[in-house]
Order: structure tokens, then C-alpha cells, then sequence
């Protein structure tokens, strides 16, 4: 018999009853008696199963006995209304035909509950989970969200290079990449490693932003963003650190801090949008199983204002707190990089809302942002999430020469890594804005998930690079 | 005035005319009398330039004096029917705002064509150019079209690890990532460099393939594709490579290699299509300068049927080939690799479309591949392409955990890397296929273009990793 297999997020929604399907899948569960048995067969299209219903005078025991979780099978059979709860059809089983056993006394992935730390050493197996296929799922969802939005706004996908030579962000300690013989190294006469020999003929590392090298896209496309996988070499053991992680960084010239925190607010609620319009059934899982204010917190974050405040104006919030006896970890004091605890202390308990919090010290940003007036403060804007904290960062970009030029001296940056940076602004310079986002740091807010090693198919942390 | 910035991509296209519009953008060329100037503005937004009007009588010398190639200009004037050749409208300047000026003593992209060498060693400044430009729009394009197929089919965008301890694929060789201070290597009493101390506490390296993480995700989700960096420390200086590509490498589970083939041919055909759909003005630009074949030839590709052969027909047909007296430079046999200039004979003279040749020998092929039955060859496929060859690399692979094991053995692969892989046809295992795509493969035969290094915006060669 040759039917073309349907995809059981298909076939769960049929209405056109008593014809006959193939679908394929693995096992979830199987349960009942020596007359009849119910297999939950699973294919990934979706985080519902689909009912088997194997009588047991059409199938062999021999057969059956080897229908246990984890079992990968074909199943032939008619497709008709259930009369059980929890499901509106199911199969009556003609054929059915084993791909591939599970043992049930090796199977890592037996029906009961599993540990998330657990289930991080089979990372090679959870994504055959409820919750990890649902992360996935929502992940595949988010990164067409953002592929979709830039597109539709005229952005062009540009990839910015992994291997870098030029250390100028300097936002943490970087990867080397080297093809030298670690047996053999070559050094000058006063004791310094070649890199003549190396692959690229000189020191070289990975990424730790494409930032920089996007604004020569957006200076001349436009508008572009990067979408690519980001590395720091911190060894930050926490549940918000990946040595590896996806970043999302769009550059934009023509906006200013205005029209950049415009769009980071539609960009942002475009994607929350997207998870609450095509991924329901995985966000109703994960609302019922990690985290029960998940549905209700995406749809207040797509239905509000953000606020929109001076970090001055923060600062100060936070300091009458203090004053009425609000206790932080943290000292709170302008000039202070706000923790997590301050940010969602603004965010969580004074506004109720997400707050862009602009106008930062520039002393604790970064060397490329645009200064204000006042000669103390650059035109940085972070946007604050409900329970993670900074899900955003960016700012208008230092369009003038001198002033840039200036600030990377002040900072002992080295020149000759940025003359083609510094380019941007000797030649047809322009106002231009740009921000940052963390894609695990989307995911964790969009899934309720607590630990960002469980947003990622396969975490790199320190002493984990794992499958 | 505070006019909204209109796209020179939307601004070219209006059809209301004597209304007030602001566009911004970089000038590509200025010409003109005492009277007047014509001053030709491109934002990147579309290859095409806006034609800006600047009477003498309005504007000081002084200041058209700056307005040079390269510069960047706010103008604002009114939306106008030209009058001149090759524009439908033209913006009467009322006022016009230098963002930015570039010098023409120092402005490296003056108007005059330069060397796609040359534009190489300012890969910082060529997107400005008409073909980067249009190269980089069409990336873009691409990588939507990618997005868009496979998100329409049900796939997953899954991401592979860049990073990896496994060495398994051995394609080529790897780059070394790590942290170890290499001043002060630790070694063990055997002299081996010790890598407890390493981040990741072994020796780990830059991904060569997704392929096999991308199988855990489709036994599991069902179908899932990787688009991702990936990376090959060959010392090859040609045009056809780089160290730092990206790859498309979808993974499917349920699929054979008919269907592989199919959805392969169907992919590619809907790639091609999209750019004929969505890029023309760009194609037309590329097809007048750089390949006068090139729109033609992307036609030629979407409305054939691939011609589909095995291997060893493909041989046949060389072999009858040469006995007429055709000249290879490598020899042809059963056995042999396909070099381009075989592939190229298939598709461009015998058959004069495209080419996915299967069930090819065994021993050039990867262990992974599904066995055929006669002993000697793989359900490999590979589909050739005009001009470029190999496009695209793939295969049904081998889901028997005893004769997957067995190939493992023979072909010395260390089996400590690869239980993860195995635990794939241990539990629950299924017939699966998949394929990969070098994305900057594609854009060589999307654009016409003929060095990959003048596809992908900051190429990383041997001996080069600037900007």
C-alpha cells in the first residue's frame, strides 16, 4: 500500500473521516489491554499526538511488544472520529510497520519526568520532548518573525564575518582561531608568537559582535541587520550566559534615538505578535507546564507603551525607592551600571510596563555611541523586559569624525584595527542608529523558559561542547 | 522643515507629482552648468539613483561645491516629472542639508569602474557600488527565499553548533578555537598539550558541517534545516573558495532519495524564481555588466525538469565522450571523482540542463550515506548546475545501526565522537535524507558573478581576515 504520509498536525485536523492515512512517527505512549492498544504516536509537525488504535486480533504480539516509547513506526489505517477525550480524531490501524525499536531498558527517554539538567547531558535526544520541541518550534517561529520584519521594512540580511582580526568591541575575552601546530610555535627574537604561519597570517578570533562592520551595510544599503551566532569567551557559569548565542543586530541610516526606539518597540512586539499567532498550542504547553503567566505577560507586552525615560530620570526613581526603605543588592547612584534588580524594579514594580531607558553615562557605554550636549551622556537606549531584565541594547551611532576619533583615544582603542571604521565618518558620514538583541535572551522572555542553556539546541558553556 | 524621509526606491516610483518629499542618500555622480546641477542620489534601497535638480540661483557655491561622489545629502524639493532620459521623476531641491562630505582627493570610489580586486581591498567601502549593491540585495533575497520554502513546507530553522568537540565529518581541515594562553602550554609526561584548562576543557574547533546535529533535529522535529556559517581551513586560493561560508543543510525524516530529489530540485528552482521575481532591476543591472547570459540562464533552470541519472550512466556518457575523441584533463572511470569540467560536460553540452547524478561509489562518498544493495555504491545525489557544477550535495542516509556501525569501523572514524550520532539508529530510527547547499555557491550562479569572494560582504581567505 502506497499513501502518501500526512503530517499528523495535519491529520489531527481532518474532518473528512473514514479514509484512509499514513502517518509516521515515534512512540510517546502506549497503554491498554489484551483486546486493543492505544499508541500516542508524535512527528514533531506538532506538540499534539495522534491516536493509534491497534486492535489486537489485526496485529501480531510479537509486533506489538516492540511498540514502546521512543519506537519509530509507520501506520497505515482508516481516520475516524474519536470517541475518547483529548482528542478529536484518531486511526484505526490496518498496517503498521516498524522503522526502528527503542529499548526499553536502554531508552534514555521514558514517559516520566525528566530533570532539564538531565536531559542538557542527552541534548542529542530531548528535542523528541514536549517542552523541547515546543522551544524549538517557537525558535523556528521567532526567527521567521525577525527574518519577515526587517523584509518587509526594506532591510537587507548582511552577514558580517565570524573571524575577525580586529578586537574592537573588546566586550569580553574572545576565542582565538588558529590553525598553528601548538607543537611548533614559532617565536621572534623577543619571544613573541608569529602569526606569519597562521591561516590568516596574523592573530585572529571570533566574533563578538557584527555591529560594527553592519554599519558599513547600513551606510550603504541603508538599512541592514545581521542575524548570526555571537561568541564570549567568559567563564560566566549562569543561566544567562552561552559561550555561543544568536544575535540580531540591525543598523539603520537616517534614524535617530527616536526612530530607533520606534522600531525596536514594533520590532519587538512584531515578534511577540508572531509566537501568540502561530504558536498557541506550544505557548498553551509551556504556560501550563513552566510557567503560568507566560500567555498573559506576551499579550501585555504587544498591548502597551513602552515607557520611555532619561536614565537620570531612573536613577532617580530608584533612589527615592531606596529612600522609602526598597532594599537592592546593588547601590543605586548616577553613573551606576544598572543590575538586573534595578532594571526590574522599574520595569516590574514602578511602570508595570517595559520602560526604553535612554541617555546613559557614557562612561559605562560604549565607545561608538553618539554624545549628547551636555557632555556626559550618550544617546544609548535599553530596552527593559518583565522578568529577564535588558532584552534590548543600542543607541545612535557617533556620526562625527573628530568626536569619535577623540573617544577612541580617550579609551586606548587600538587605531590601526579601525581605520576602516573611521572611514564611515570621513566619508559621506550620516546620522545612523542600530541595536542589539540576544535571540536566547527573546526566547527565554517568549517561552518562559528559566535557563538559556534550554533555548538552544546545543549550549556551549565553559567545559560543555557537547554533540 | 520636518518632512519624513521617503525611499528612493518608493520616491522613483511615484506617480503624484508636485508634492514636497525628502529623500536621503549618498551621491554617485554630479554633473551640470553655472545654472544648474544634476546630482544623481543613491540610499541603497534600490539600484537605481534619483535624479535631484540644484539651481544655481538657490544654492551657494560654497556648498555645491562639497556635494562630490560619495557625500551624503539630506534634499528636500518637490516630486517632479522628468524631462530627462532615463528617469520617470526628478526632485526640484529646495533645500539640501550635507550630512557628510567625502574628499575627492581622498574618496577611493570615485566614478570611474575600479577592479573587483581593488574593491576587495575596500570591501568596507564596495557595497556603495552599483554591483555590490545589487550582489547584496540579491544575498538578501536569497536568504529570504530560503526562509520562506521551507518555512512554508513545515521545516525548522535549527541551529547546528559552530563550535564542536566531534571531529567526525573530517572534511577538510579544521580551525583550532581556544583560550589557552600559548605562552604557557601545559603538558602531560608524554609532551601532549593538556586541555583541562582549555574553555572547554578539550580540544574543540570550528564546524565543518551541520549535517549531523541537523539529523538529531529531524528525528525528532521532523524536518529541519540548518543556514548557518561554516568553516574549512584548506589553503586554497582560488575563486571557489572561502574559510567562512554559509551553508543551507535541510534534514528530513520520512524522506527517501526520490523525495530528496524532488524537494532539492523543487528548492532550487524556487530560489532561482525568487530572484527573477523579486530582483529584477539588480538581475538586469548584472546581465548588462557582468553576464549577458545570466537572466536567460535562471530562466533555463526554473522551466526544465532536472534530467536525474545514476552515476554510473553519467560515466558511460563520459567515456563515450572521450572515446570521440573529447578531451578531460582528469581521467574518467568507474570510480572516479567528478571534477567540474565532467560535471560541466553532463549539463552544459550532453544533456544542456541540469544534472542530479545518484548512487555513486561508495568510496568517495561519506560513511553516512544510505548502502544500496549491490555493495558498491550509496544513495548519494549531487545536483550540477551550468557554469558552477556541484550546487548541491546529498544523500538518503543510512538508518541501519549495524551497517552504519560497520562503515564507522572500516573507515577508522573514532567512535567516542559519535554515540550521539548512533543513539539516532539505536532508538526509534527512521529513513531519512537530506542535502546541503553552499549558500555563496548559489549567488555565483544567481548573480553571474565569478569570484565567490565578491559574493559574501567580508571574505576570509588565506592570509586575509580584514575588516
Amino acid at each position: 500500500m502506497d499513501i502518501r504520509r500526512t503530517k499528523i498536525a495535519d491529520a489531527i485536523k481532518m474532518t473528512t473521516y473514514d479514509v484512509t492515512v499514513n502517518v509516521k512517527g515515534w512512540v510517546r505512549t502506549k497503554r491498554g489491554n489484551k483486546n486493543v492498544s492505544f499508541i500516542a504516536l508524535n512527528d514533531g509537525s506538532t506538540i499534539n499526538n495522534i491516536q493509534i488504535v491497534a486492535d489486537a486480533d489485526k496485529f501480531s504480539d510479537e509486533l506489538l511488544k516492540d511498540v514502546t516509547t521512543g519506537a519509530c513506526l509507520s501506520v497505515t489505517g482508516t481516520l475516524v472520529k474519536s470517541m475518547g477525550a483529548g482528542q478529536s480524531v484518531e486511526i484505526q490501524a490496518s498496517e503498521i510497520l516498524i522503522y526502528g525499536k527503542a529499548d526499553p531498558n536502554e531508552y534514555p527517554l521514558q514517559k516520566k519526568g525528566h530533570s532539564f539538567e538531565y536531559l542538557r547531558e542527552i541534548a542529542h535526544l530531548r528535542p523528541r520532548t514536549n517542552t523541547f520541541g515546543a522551544v524549538f518550534r517557537i525558535r523556528h517561529n521567532m526567527a521567521m518573525a525577525i527574518h519577515s520584519f526587517f523584509h518587509q521594512k526594506g532591510f537587507y540580511y548582511f552577514h558580517t564575518p565570524i573571524i575577525t582580526a580586529s578586537d574592537c568591541e573588546g566586550a569580553g575575552q574572545m576565542f582565538q582561531v588558529t590553525t598553528k601546530n601548538l607543537y611548533d610555535l614559532k617565536k621572534d627574537e623577543s619571544g613573541s608568537i608569529i602569526y606569519d604561519d597562521d591561516f590568516f597570517g596574523k592573530m585572529a578570533s571570533l566574533t563578538v559582535s557584527g555591529q560594527l562592520e553592519g554599519e558599513l551595510g547600513a551606510t550603504a544599503l541603508g538599512a541592514i541587520y545581521t542575524f548570526g551566532p555571537t561568541f564570549r569567551a567568559e567563564n560566566s557559569n549562569t543561566p544567562r550566559h552561552l559561550a555561543e548565542f544568536w544575535m540580531i543586530e540591525p543598523e539603520m541610516a537616517f534614524y535617530d534615538i527616536k526612530d530607533n526606539m520606534d522600531i525596536a518597540e514594533e520590532f519587538i512586539k512584531y515578534c511577540v505578535k508572531w509566537a501568540l499567532d502561530n504558536c498557541m498550542e506550544d505557548l498553551e504547553f509551556l504556560n501550563k507546564m513552566i510557567d503560568k503567566t507566560l500567555i498573559e505577560r506576551l499579550k501585555s507586552v504587544i498591548d502597551c507603551e513602552f515607557v520611555r525615560l532619561p536614565y537620570t530620570e531612573g536613577i532617580k526613581i530608584l533612589e527615592d525607592a531606596v529612600a522609602k526603605g526598597h532594599k537592592f543588592e546593588f547601590p543605586v547612584f548616577w553613573g551606576c551600571d544598572l543590575a538586573s534588580e534595578h532594571e526590574r524594579f522599574l520595569v516590574e514594580q514602578h511602570f508595570k510596563r517595559p520602560v526604553i531607558l535612554t541617555d546613559y553615562p557614557k562612561e559605562i557605554k560604549a565607545f561608538y555611541m553618539k554624545q549628547n550636549e551636555d557632555g556626559k551622556t550618550v544617546r544609548a537606549m535599553d530596552v527593559l523586559f518583565p522578568t529577564i531584565g535588558e532584552i534590548i541594547g543600542g543607541s545612535e551611532r557617533e556620526e562625527n569624525y573628530d568626536k569619535l576619533l577623540k573617544r577612541i583615544q580617550e579609551l586606548n582603542i587600538p587605531m590601526k584595527d579601525m581605520w576602516w571604521y573611521l572611514d564611515t565618518r570621513k566619508f559621506g558620514s550620516c546620522p545612523h542608529s542600530g541595536f542589539g538583541l540576544g535571540f536566547e535572551r527573546l526566547l527565554l522572555f517568549v517561552t518562559g523558559m528559566q535557563n538559556i542553556r534550554d533555548v538552544i539546541p546545543f549550549p556551549r558553556t565553559p567545559k560543555t561542547a557537547e554533540f
